[in-house]
């Protein structure tokens, strides 16, 4: 849960007590009686910070009409009064001891509601119990409330995303110098995670290695394969600073590339740039992921770019909006999102190459720095 | 995520295959048609990997009567094969492309059935729109049927509990080895998350830090403070290693402790002590938290040890059987627990110990090894 404050990367008290009041509007403009949120990104984004996701019931209880509570175990009320400070004068904190049953704290509190938002991740545990009390209440997500107030990123978390980005750049600069053949993937999985934490990030959240034919497994889980000379290796990292979140891909090739292996790459790498190029304010989502698929389609890959070409990242690493075809919004000046073409030729060998993009009024903004060129390495 | 294969930990195919055969007759001796079971410790327990649990739903369908299915993004079929291997002959694989609808291969697979369980950590989201399809079915936890098979550890799954118990002792044993004044909280945090990875884990989960009035937050989150003389210091540390969870606290105090601190100290050592040699198969989970509590109870200290005594711990670290007054099921051989009492002085200091216990028919046995003394740190 890589559990540590985020004292020192909170906003000003008001920030939060302005968005909880934007997400009480946004449910009742829903025709949402409440928001339940449980720990989560939403949590953190209306609280400033992120309890551990445990068994014991802590919720947000955000009515639209009346003043938020905060329904929590008792032995983590000393951490909430500390993490939320000034902004605890603006929500009830209601504990419950071991031997309570909190699913009742928060429906009592929910009397005649007739339609409430659950937090997208709510366990279902929760969801069910929940569910079963406040029957005959409709449960609906409440992720399309949350994430509107979320898509649009405002200057100080693009501020952030920027940084976090740095930071991936450098632990990406880092390995791809070191030495890759005699190495198992683990190895230099783990080897990236100590490099993302050096260069800045407060968690190492995941270090894809793919070697050899499990460069064309897109979230392929690193393992005991030893790279050797000949490899295709699709390295995808990322990690959380301040709460915002960092995710870049780069190919590296062990050893000379084959002209095959090279002729696929370029296609890719004039996919993703093309793509980049195409984000701005008013373009569909699915423009940026046709631009990218068209150009892979043409060159004859189209069956091997099996996946979406990219994802919104902020406090969570994936979040809206999604850059599919099934995505007709248009993109707004704020968005941050992936840009992450792939090609993957099953068994033999794969490649994919990723940036964080910011849509600004003037075009796309890449946070990412690092040369998209193929890394050669030893 | 800390996406590392389990390949080398993964037991044998026949392992899963019986896992997959008894969940199924859990399920249908409750009257379930079917679990549903996304990316969790339940799905590695059942299939011997963990995907990433992420915005595309990956989901184990274990009809009661049928063969089991696992639907799942395509671009994470690679990942599946290579993680099932031999497994992937008792399944049917389903894929779905990225303008699918997943939720229909789903429901499709279960017409007409009646009562369906929902993993535990499920995402709301998921369950809000598998449980739209599947009505009229009636949606309940899979918690306790999944719980049943998991709760009871067989002997390879003590190994490996024992294991990573020394990891984490060896990491506590390091970092109260070193100085802690001068230092903040968030520092030593870190300090612990490299001490956990060096000593063995795969992950380092949490390293939680209380120092001074931080002490009497049990599940502080550290922070900026600066640790110094006079501070108590709570160590709440564990990560996983093989699928397995580590969980300890110890208790350090930076320089000499005055005599109050002391005397509570011995209060909370005699109560933990205590509750863990009242370990047997066939004492009601309650006995060993009224054990622990008459102790801190009869010594003036009862409302400030205001959590339950302990968790289970397994492939989660709390899971299983809790060690709380509500829970009178007798212990059997195989429960695997944690035992930590603590006495919290909200605004002054605190204190816990935690061991991790498994019930044997000779009693428990503690796995960690560390004195339950105050550490003395400078």
């Amino acid at each position: 849960m890589a559990l540590i404050s985020t004292a020192s990367a909170r906003f000003a008290p008001e920030v939060y007590a302005a968005r909880l009041e934007h997400a009480a509007a946004a449910a009742a403009a829903r025709d949402l009686d409440a928001l339940l949120i449980t720990p989560s990104s939403d949590y953190a984004y209306l609280l400033g910070y992120r309890p551990p996701e445990l068994e014991r019931l802590t919720c947000l209880v955000l009515s639209a009409s009346g003043a938020p509570a905060l329904v929590l175990p008792r032995l983590e009320e000393p951490l909430a009064r500390h993490e939320v400070g000034r902004l605890a004068d603006r929500l009830e904190i209601v504990t419950w001891d071991e031997t309570d049953d909190p699913f009742q704290l928060v429906s009592r509190r929910l009397p005649g509601a007739l339609r409430v938002g659950l937090q997208d991740r709510m366990w279902a545990r929760f969801a069910l119990r929940l569910g079963a009390l406040l029957d005959p209440a409709e449960l609906v997500e409440a992720g399309p409330t949350m994430s509107a107030l979320r898509r649009i990123k405002e200057a100080a978390e693009v501020h952030r995303l920027r940084t976090v980005a740095a930071a991936a750049d450098a632990a990406m600069t880092a390995i791809t110098a070191e030495r890759f053949s005699g190495r198992t993937e683990a190895e230099l999985s783990r080897r990236i995670n100590e490099l993302l934490l050096a260069a800045g990030h407060h968690s190492a959240d995941f270090a894809i290695v793919g070697s050899g034919p499990n460069s064309a497994s897109p979230h392929h889980a690193p393992g005991d394969r030893m790279v050797e000379k000949g490899d295709a290796v699709v390295l995808d990292i990322g990690g959380t600073r301040d709460g915002y979140c960092s995710d870049t891909t780069r190919t590296a090739f062990v050893g000379e590339p084959p002209a095959d292996f090279v002729a696929l790459y370029e296609v890719l790498r004039q996919a993703q740039a093309a793509a980049c190029a195409a984000v701005a304010p008013g373009v569909p989502a699915r423009e940026i992921d046709r631009t990218a698929r068209q150009i892979i389609e043409e060159a004859g890959y189209g069956e091997h770019f099996f996946h979406r070409t990219g994802h919104g990242i902020g406090m969570e690493t994936h979040e809206e909006p999604y850059i599919v075809e099934s995505n007709g919004e248009p993109l707004r000046a704020g968005d941050a999102f992936s840009v992450e073409p792939g090609i993957y030729l099953v068994g033999q060998w794969g490649a994919r190459i990723e940036d964080i993009v910011v849509c600004t009024d003037d075009g796309g903004e890449r946070l990412n720095q690092t040369s998209t060129e193929l890394f050669i390495v030893a």
